[in-house]
C-alpha cells in the first residue's frame, strides 16, 4: 500500500533535496570542530559562518544575530528564560498571548513560578490579539512580550508589527515565535520591528534537530546551557555544522522562491477548501480567512468527531486534528478554547497542512476520500 | 595538498559509514514527526524507540533511562541543574573535580551563583582524584557528586565505581561526563554504580548535535528547558529523529567492537608514544599511564611551545594542544594546572587522539613529521 498524501506540514516537513545534498559532505567528508584551529576545523568554522549569513538573510539580520539551538523550543526558551536573567530585576512582567506554542507557555509557566508576573492576552474569535489589549497590558515593570508571528493550529497571523509600535517606544523587548511562518511568508526582523525571533528548521524543509534565535544587537541576554564559548557565549556545545549547513541552505532555497511558494501553497489550501465546502454542507473554517497562514486549512466537520474522521481516511490521508505536541490527548485544543469555540466544532475541527512537496492531484484525492470518510460517519 | 593526518578524535570524530547508512532513510525518506499519530509519525517514533534501545544496551540500561539532547553539554546541564531543582532545598552542596569540561564546570558555577555551596577536588599529579579527598567532601547537605569518566585532554581515567562505594549509602547522587570514554571503554552503568551519565554522539563516530542522559529510574530530576512532553518530560522539542538514529547506530557499532576497538586504538597510540620517544629526549607523558583512555597521548615536547610544533608540522598532522573548546586561548589549561604541571612543560604539550579510521601508516607518518618539526624548532 502506498503512504498517505501528507498533510501534517505544520508538524514537521519532509527535508528539501536541495538541502540534503549541502549537508551531506558535511556528514560524509568533512568532520572537523568548528573550534579546533586545524584546517578540519577551519573549513567547519567558514560552514557554520556561511549559513548563518543564510539564515540571517532570510529574515533580514545581521549574521552575528543569529544564534544555533537545538530546535525551536530550545530556542523559545533561551528567548524568554535568557532575557529574565539579563534585565533589571525590577522589571519582571511578561506578556504572552493564550494561544502561543507549549514552548512559549512552558517556560512562561516557569518564570510564573520564579516570582515572575505573567500576563496572557486573550484572542478574538479568529486567534487574533488585539493592539488595544496589549496597550492596556503594558506596564512600567514589562520587560518583554511573547506574541507569535503564526499560530501552528489555526494558521492566524499575529499583529507583530502593530505590538512593536507598542513596545519599542517603551522599551520594552519584544519576541515572536516565527516557527510556522519562515519560509511560508516574508518574515523581516525590521518590517516585524522584534528583537528576538524564532526559527524551526524542520517547519521549512530543513531537518528536525535545529532552530536558531534571531537576537537584535544590544539586546540584553544570557545563555540558558552553560559551558564553552560557542555562538556568542550564548549557546554552548559543538556546533551542529551538518544540521546547521541544512538550515542555511533551507533559508536559502526559502529566500529565492518565496513569492511564488506562498502563492502555490495558498492555491493548493483553497482548492482543498473550496472542494470541501462543497462535499461537506456545514463545513466552518477556524481562524483568519485572511490573516493566515497560506498553507494551513483548520475546518470543523459537522456531526463527527475529527480524530474519528481521520481515522477513517488514514489510508488516503494523513493530517491531525490539532498540534503534533498533544497529538495523543483527547482534551479540547487550547487554541480553540482561547477561541471560544464550543466543544462540538472542537471535536471536529482537523488542521489540514500543505507544503512545497505537494501536489494538485494530492489534493483532489484527499478532498475525496475526507468527504467520503464524513458521509460514512456523519450519516450513519 | 591532501588532508593532514587527523589526530583529533578528542575533538571529534568522523561519522562511521554504516553511522551514515542508518540515518539516510530519515533524512530521504521518512520525515515523521514522532508526535504524530498517523502512519508517518508512527513510524518516527518506532526509530527513536529502537534507537533508544541501542543507546541503552551500549551503557547496560534500560530504554526508559535514556533521555536524547542536543548536546553533551545540554545533557551534562540536565544532570546538574535538572537534579538542582528537584533535589530537597536544605541539599544544596555539589561535589566537582578540578578536571571537568566546562560543559560540567559552568554549569557547576551557575549554580554557586544560585546559592548553591560548591566543592571543587583537588587532583594528583596524574589527573586522577583520590577517593579519601572525595569522602572528605562529602556532607549530609550534599545532593550531588559530579566527577567525568575520562579527560577530554590527558585522557586520565576517574575512579568513578570507587566514588560510587561512597555516595550510594549515604544516599548521594553521582554523576559521570563520559563523552570521552564511552564507545573507546567499556562504559557500564551499574559497573560505574552512577545514577546519571552524560553521552556525545560526535566523540564516537556519530554526528554532531545529538547527545544522551542516562536517568537512572527513580532518579529525582526536572526538565531545565520547557515545552512539550517529549523524552519522558525531560527534554520538550521534536525529537531530533536522523540523529537519534544515528546516535543508535553509533552505539550498536561500539557495543559490537569494542574489545577488539579498545585494542587497536592502544596499540596505535602506544606506536606513536614509543615512536615520539625514540625521536625527541626529555619527551613527557602527561596524565596516567595506566588509567587512561586507550586512544590519548597527551606529551610535552621539551623546548618547543606545542602551538607553534603543531603550526610547523600542520600539513602533515592535524591535533590540538587542549580542548578544542579552547584551542584559541593562549592560557595555560587548568586541567594541566590542577596537575601542577609547570608552565614549561604546559607549553610544550600537545594532545594526540587516535580513532577508528587511524592507520598504522597514519602513525608512523605523523610521527616522523611531529619528530622532523620538533627537530627544527628545539635545535636552531
Amino acid at each position: 500500500m502506498p503512504d498517505p498524501i501528507y498533510l501534517d506540514h505544520n508538524a514537521t516537513t519532509p527535508i528539501a533535496p536541495e538541502v540534503i545534498d549541502a549537508m551531506l559532505p558535511w556528514l560524509r567528508e568533512q568532520h572537523g570542530n568548528p573550534s579546533s584551529s586545524h584546517v578540519f576545523g577551519r573549513r567547519a568554522a567558514q560552514a557554520v559562518a556561511a549559513a548563518r549569513a543564510q539564515v540571517a538573510n532570510l529574515i533580514g539580520a545581521q549574521p552575528a544575530e543569529i544564534v544555533f539551538t537545538g530546535c525551536a523550543t530550545e530556542a523559545n526558551n533561551l528567548a524568554l528564560c535568557g532575557v529574565a536573567q539579563a534585565v533589571p530585576a525590577q522589571r519582571r512582567h511578561l506578556v504572552i498571548s493564550a494561544v502561543e506554542h507549549p514552548a512559549v507557555t512552558a517556560p512562561a509557566m516557569y518564570l510564573r513560578s520564579e516570582g515572575w508576573d505573567v500576563t496572557v492576552l486573550p484572542v478574538d474569535a479568529f486567534g487574533r490579539v488585539s493592539i488595544e489589549d496589549v496597550a492596556r497590558a503594558l506596564r512600567p515593570d514589562t520587560a518583554l512580550v511573547s506574541v507569535m508571528h503564526a499560530n501552528n493550529e489555526v494558521g492566524t497571523l499575529q499583529p507583530v508589527a502593530g505590538i512593536a509600535a507598542l513596545t519599542r517606544p517603551r522599551g520594552i523587548l519584544l519576541h515572536t515565535d516565527a516557527a510556522q511562518s519562515a519560509g511560508k511568508l516574508p518574515v523581516d526582523v525590521d518590517g516585524l520591528g522584534v528583537d528576538l525571533l524564532t526559527l524551526a528548521g524542520h517547519k521549512f524543509n530543513a531537518p528536525k534537530g535545529i532552530g536558531a534565535l534571531y537576537v537584535r544587537a544590544g539586546t540584553p541576554i544570557r545563555a540558558i546551557l552553560h559551558g564553552a564559548d560557542q555562538e556568542h557565549g550564548l549557546r554552548p556545545g559543538t556546533e551542529n555544522v551538518a544540521l546547521i549547513v541544512a538550515l542555511g541552505a533551507a533559508a536559502a532555497l526559502a529566500s529565492g522562491s518565496l513569492p511564488e511558494l506562498t502563492a502555490q501553497l495558498q492555491a493548493l489550501r483553497d482548492s482543498l477548501h473550496a472542494q470541501l465546502e462543497a462535499g461537506v454542507p456545514g463545513l466552518l473554517l477556524n481562524g483568519h480567512p485572511q490573516q493566515r497562514l497560506p498553507n494551513t486549512l483548520h475546518v470543523s466537520f459537522p456531526g463527527v468527531s475529527g480524530r474519528a474522521l481521520l481515522a477513517d481516511a488514514a489510508d488516503t490521508v494523513a493530517a491531525s486534528v490539532g498540534s503534533a505536541c498533544h497529538s495523543e490527548h483527547d482534551a479540547v485544543s487550547g487554541v480553540l478554547a482561547a477561541m471560544g469555540i464550543d466543544a462540538a466544532r472542537a471535536s471536529g475541527a482537523v488542521r489540514l497542512s500543505v507544503g512545497r512537496t505537494t501536489q494538485l492531484d494530492d489534493i483532489d484525492c484527499a478532498a475525496a476520500a475526507l468527504i467520503a470518510a464524513w458521509s460514512r460517519l456523519a450519516r450513519p
